[in-house]
């Protein structure tokens, strides 16, 4: 059977835990911190992510010693330990020693050591240390009981511009483009007098005295991402040789912009996050329920691992609020309710020194006597009433679509408008779902989509022909379909698609546009064809109809009764355009009119706001964000697998509450997709 | 016969059309281009900006066949090539090859191609490349029927600090000063022990830690100004040599600070400009008046070309607004009101890839059959009813003085406040001017003034004696002088006038200055002498009267009871004095009396908000920049020429409509001055 | 006797005058100099800080001739000289052929000479340089009857990274830490991989990828004021050497973060100041006075001297605003009210170039027969009326703890929030203290406290072990202690104190704080135990009382009901914590609360709003800041010193008018502590 997160979770029901830095306390604070972890319930610890000027103190040198003692430990005290190749921070001997291993930016600049990161994903040094590194370190522990799961590297994203990376960049364009003329031609070199003479022209987009060649940037991005990968894959390769049952996984950052995590995700056996909500942030909840659905897609519908979140504030915003009391509870488990088997934490115990000695953790510097430390061991200690959750799907009827390509060549200098963002895009189309307790799967372009009653594209600027081909057969197949403004602009080598727009979308959608007009500041006033008015920004667009019927159109300026918004009856189906920026209210309107299309409906009614309700497996998750109590009616006889009591026609909901609600008579299968 | 747009209009009457890219598309597509540009009237286009690597795509190697077939192509279909020198832009070869060709910004941070305009003005190495391309360039298209202008470069404005410009500006400094001691001198190098002991020693203005001595920075200003001029005459000389009767220009960027317009125009023969006002800033319609009265004055009144404009949205701003329809219209024939005789633009077909791939053209992504294109082409076709209106001149009887050496050495850093801008002091007195109707010339410092009624010097930071003397003159002479706020305060050397100020306009303006007082947030209460109140900002001065007699004074504040504005009776002229900076109403007020002192009125009384009407020729253009439709009376029985029917008694303006009215009976000479 | 103010007043009174650069202009204005600054009572001119290039024209020359003339001008005048070293701005000379003396900042930019201050304090070939001509210096006016004071350099703050810095970075290390161990464990580098295994690895914090190591920061801060005070101490030897007798200063910038002024006021035989209120400040006027009593506190309570202000407006901000009629004399007899002996400005005499020549200037550019120049000249008139004043004490019964490592420290990237700052902080427990015409001395943490009645330290972010205890002492001994929030937070290694916090302050405050909860945007309602409420903002804490009594709490969200301000009764007196931000109302309601506590009263009852009173000697300074002209009771029969007239009942003072009241029965000594 292929490795997963249920080759975690056997035996050891769902995860919890965090980031454990013993090298940073004296050896009598690891006797204290087992036990700790046992009475919280701790089953999963991160070890090593920064231990490699520990574990290697001088070139060549190895002090496994400390190392042993801690997995010992943790194995003695039935704890897995999710154990680190030690290379996201090097030594500072390696700067030292050997510089062309440091990075360096756009302008020239060296990045040095004294922080974190410092390495050149293309350096041949950086990578020989490293795999020398993780291959003592897998030899070592292969056969350690604690030893449960590979965390390569950490948060991958580091960029460089130096001559190695360059030559690396040069390699990777030829393996691309395989001749100079075809680069020539991708890249649109006839523009300002860009054309190259030779491969050793080529340099990656350092500083320059104006806008840079969007395909080169494009690639570039690409390029990037790949180097990282093929880094993680070496240090995977030596760990699967000689551990080949133990999963290997490496932690993402949500909606990151410098790794495709599409790529990645299939080169790991686990998908783990890094996710820390801004508790000053409105839209935090569903923000993070996005995310999650995205962590979700990534590993194909299966569970995954929430691999840090911190117990209250984090350090590095400007200004970081903590999280009241509940509120730990209430994102873990929001977490575990859309898809993670495991909730861990950084950190274990809370660095005295340190760039993040003030972000939060599990045991913070006042000492487990605390309330914070107090919720932390409730939180781990209620996680077994909810083992059956374990390794259950959440089953949803929509999907959207979201690809780094797209992402990459949108949010470029020099277009429409540096207002139309793909990730902002793609929350607001978010939000009205999950205000309905609509579950969504976030998909990349080109995915199967045939699940799925409704398809929502927020934006695809970049879209390839056989991508668009694939929208065009779903809408045709019987599919709702619908397409947010800005899509269908550039081909893959983020060259314009001439003619009428969104060309490639042109006969799915029914549409024909001629002009993408950014909006003055303000509102746009728009009227659905029933008469009622809502407010658009930003953007607008001129298009006409073209087999589709309008279902809004401008009400105001030179653009007014025009489209805003259409749908085109097509084949079984039928496809939706939205021309301009709704505000979340319309949004919500549309959300409801292309849902009543799919013929798809929240897993509750009528549900208050602020509730966030989320179906995974026979369980029900109801999730209080709001600031009021709130009472949220059930469908029927259930009972509360938190509480362990009965809840008949409804449960109460204080702020920061959450309900995990099973019927008493069980659902037919499929009865949760209704 | 001097060179010069009679040279082209000559045969062609007003010039339509733009910059031509064909090397961006398959040769199939140029036919087709040929065919719109001929629908639409087009007679004029650029090519070659941008080729130099398409010309010589390796060092020493030319491909001009396909330029050839270009030049054929428009020759046989009777349009005339403004051919480029495609030196803006090296080919990535160049900066490969020769490094030191790349330039560098202060900071020391080399600029990489793979962007465009990425040489060093002073490199040796770029002129040689430059020279011998253009050369053959010459040779080769010297005697072909389609080449009717030159284009020298792009947009001129590149700055350098590399060791090659350090060598030139210190070469420049010697021509400059002679010796060492006058440049310390000049540059007041007693001051913080700057004193240069060996030529040598001098650097450009790079990074440092603190101010930079502001004659050096005049100074260095002033070289990158010459050190471009200086290569454009190279290229200059090279093509004279070869087509005398060819006229050369090359691109201005209106009030662009990096190049002394007035020092380059002088250079050409033809005056050209690129110039995109911004659809969002409701001050667009004046500010571009401005611009285009300033190319008219660069011109000395002679007809001017409009290189660059753009049909809708350009790219490079955060959030490009498009023209809504009529504005491409309005805005084209408001150059051609005030002295244009060529109506261009960036560019005739949208890119499908390069930075600029979302920049608007004369063919849009979306193709011929659009709404964009329609207008071009009716533009283009309309323009020949007014085609009479070619050579003739804009007459007006106010100037207005602005200086680049004055416009730099105002905004350095380290003044009395960095909110009082050239610019924005010229804009500020020139929108009532404009909302008059009054047409107004833009003027060096220094230049015959013995034709106008009336001269405003909205700010003159920087002052020479022998301009100062000539103000004074002009104001003996029975002239009306204007003289902005923080004025005649320093010498071409960036040294302070001591003694009261503004030291040598003392005499004509009869005031006595002793302290600039920059206001705090909010306005500052003056009244007239008459007792009404108005509101200044930002500025204040603390200035006695002497000999001029108060118009207005501070009504709160330590100032309060002490001049504001002054009028001083001189010779047989008079000569106002503003110590501050009135808001926009006040302005106007100033504005209605010193016209009514001068004499001077609109070519119309009354006109509504937002109709600008300016009188070109026989031709009066009325444009409406506003959102209303408007009634505007005309003197007696006309004809339009655009609607080829009379207009009795008024004309009728729907927003963005244009009328260009003729005098039934023709006005006699000198009637229109009146 | 020790060297210090009263070597210089001695014979001379109060002393007055400026920063004298008579190097730019022409020998025939030294003349009109000298007369104009006896006519305006200069007694003392600061000679020679920007005039190495003028001494030293090329390396190794001199040339004293022009000094030598300036000196004995000033000798024959009776006016003395505060001659400067001139190596504050090396000439460029200097780095155009020892490029490694140029500073580099983080990121690698060499900072070029042009401007002033370019050179790296570590750098070998700049210290022999300056020594020598330093020696120079003092061996030709070691015995000129001019010589006064010496001025060493002018305001250090430089910063450099260059490779000689980081060697003399690595040996201030080595002489902190002795061996690598130590270090390792101070900076804990077992976060983040940072373990230094050599010496020779050590940088300093250059441009890194993310947060740097906080310990390495403040060692780093700590290394660069050392670095600069060596420098001084180096220059200042020489002078000791040769000229016993005359005291030796340098000028410090107010609360200037670069150098330690504590130690750097150890140093110096004589504390001086340069300091520009902001016109368009309105906390001004108490910032002013918060950092004179710096001065007074660096000083050791003895006299200090204002080496610089301004008389109108400066040239460095955005927008400067000028001093308005008054405001000159106010400001200025604010310091001598506050304890300094000497009142001097930057610059006798307005430069008319270089990058300063906006700055106001005893003689402005107009001349002398001016506004500005009068006020001027009255002012050092009229400074003969307080010769008594001279030598005499500012009595003060409160005192401010404030320190650089602490200021350092806490203000780093990466802590719970960065709108807590350490001079905001002062300064906002400062201004109700001022408002009342408390007089407050400010200390450095570890001062003696025995005189005080109360302490307050408005942030001890980093605290040592000995100076918690010295605070423990001082309550437990009587005193009154008053600490603000985010104190006792970290080591001196800059090292979190773990358990509850503020933990070396726990017992002394009574106090057991678990978590810091910065507070969202807006205001937090509070209680008083009284039932009143107020608002803090910002922050906030979660802390319990331990054996405090809650004096205050919070009134809203999450922290409702739990202690924000805590007053514990200990030993013989009482200590208070805040553990919130009390807006300004709240802070004076505080104040008035702990002043009450200590039995401490300000010099007069009843202030109007705007006048600042101070008692210094026996002469009691009255200063209206504000904008309406007030009357303020006296306590008794008194005289006015500036206007030689007796004061009966009360003094009215117009906006920016002074008085300096003296008892006609002379109060007995101590009475001006009640």
């Amino acid at each position: 059977m292929e490795l997963g997160m249920h080759t975690l979770t056997q035996g050891r029901g769902l995860l919890f835990g965090g980031d454990y830095n013993p090298e940073q306390w004296p050896e009598h604070v690891w006797a204290q911190d087992a036990e700790l972890m046992r009475a919280a319930g701790v089953n999963l610890v991160t070890v090593g992510v920064f231990s490699w000027a520990r574990i290697e103190p001088e070139p060549g040198a190895r002090d496994f010693a400390w190392l042993d003692k801690v997995l010992d430990l943790m194995a003695a005290n039935g704890i897995a330990v999710d154990l680190a190749t030690p290379t996201a921070s090097p030594p500072p001997w390696l700067g030292h020693r050997w510089p062309q291993t440091l990075p360096v930016d756009e302008s020239g600049h060296r990045l040095w050591y004294g922080s974190r990161n410092q390495f050149c994903p293309s350096s041949p040094i950086y990578r020989e240390r490293a795999l020398a590194l993780v291959t003592d370190l897998a030899d070592r522990y292969a056969n350690h009981p604690a030893l449960a799961l590979w965390h390569v590297g950490n948060e991958y994203g580091q960029i460089c511009h130096c001559d190695e990376s360059v030559a690396a960049f040069r390699t990777w364009l030829q393996a691309r483009y395989g001749d100079l003329a075809t680069l020539n031609e991708a890249w649109g070199t006839t523009f300002w007098s860009q054309h190259y003479s030779d491969w050793a022209e080529i340099v990656t987009p350092r500083r320059a005295p104006y806008l840079h060649n969007p395909a080169q940037l494009l690639d570039w991005r690409r390029f990037c991402s790949d180097a990282l990968l093929d880094h993680f894959r070496a240090e995977r390769d030596v760990l699967r040789e000689r551990t080949p049952g133990t999963p290997v996984t490496t932690n993402f950052m949500g909606l990151f912009k410098p790794v495709d995590s599409w790529a990645w995700a299939r080169e790991e056996d686990v998908v783990s996050n890094d996710w820390y909500p801004d508790p000053g942030d409105p839209l935090s909840p569903a923000r993070t329920a996005l995310t999650h659905d995205l962590m979700r897609g990534l590993a194909g519908g299966r569970p995954w691992l929430l691999m840090e979140q911190a117990t209250g504030a984090v350090n590095w915003r400007p200004h970081n609020l903590p999280k009241p009391p509940g509120r730990l509870r209430l994102e873990s488990l929001q977490a575990l309710a859309r898809g993670a088997d495991g909730l861990c934490y950084f950190q274990w115990r809370a660095s005295r020194f340190g760039a993040e000695r003030f972000h939060s953790a599990m045991v913070p510097h006042a000492g487990a006597d605390t309330r914070l430390h107090a919720e932390v061991r409730a939180h781990g200690q209620e996680l077994r009433r909810l083992a059956s959750v374990a390794g259950t799907p959440v089953p949803a009827r929509v999907a959207m679509v979201f690809g780094w390509d797209s992402w990459w060549a949108l949010e470029e200098r020099g277009r429409p408008s540096d207002r139309i963002n793909a990730v902002d895009q793609l929350l607001s189309y978010y939000v009205p779902f999950w205000e309905r307790g609509v579950a969504v799967d976030v998909v990349p372009p080109g995915a199967d989509l045939s699940a799925y009653a409704l398809v929502v594209a927020p934006n695809l600027f970049l879209i390839a022909d056989e991508d668009a081909a694939a929208l065009t057969a779903y809408a045709r197949g019987g599919g709702v379909l619908v397409v947010g403004p800005f899509s269908g602009v550039v081909d893959p080598r983020a060259q314009i698609r001439t003619g009428r727009f969104p060309a490639p979308l042109r006969e799915v959608l029914g549409v024909a546009g001629e002009e993408w007009w950014p909006a003055p500041d303000g509102p746009v006033r728009c009227r659905w064809s029933g008469g009622s008015e809502f407010a658009a920004h930003t953007w607008t667009e001129l298009v006409a109809a073209e087999g589709a019927e309008t279902v809004a159109e401008f009400a105001e300026g030179d653009l007014a009764g025009r489209p805003a918004v259409l749908r085109h009856a097509f084949g079984d189906g039928s496809a939706w355009y939205v021309a301009t920026m709704p505000d979340e209210s319309a949004l919500a309107a549309l959300a409801g009119r292309v849902l009543a299309d799919a013929g798809v409906e929240g897993v509750l009614p009528d549900l208050p706001a602020g509730v966030e309700a989320v179906r995974r497996g026979d369980v029900l998750f109801l999730l209080n964000h709001g600031a009021a109590t709130v009472r949220v009616p059930l469908p029927g006889p259930s009972d509360d697998l938190l509480t362990g009591s009965p809840a008949e026609g409804h449960v109460t909901l204080a702020p920061r509450a959450v309900a995990a609600v099973r019927p008493r008579v069980h659902a037919q299968p499929g009865d949760h997709l209704a």
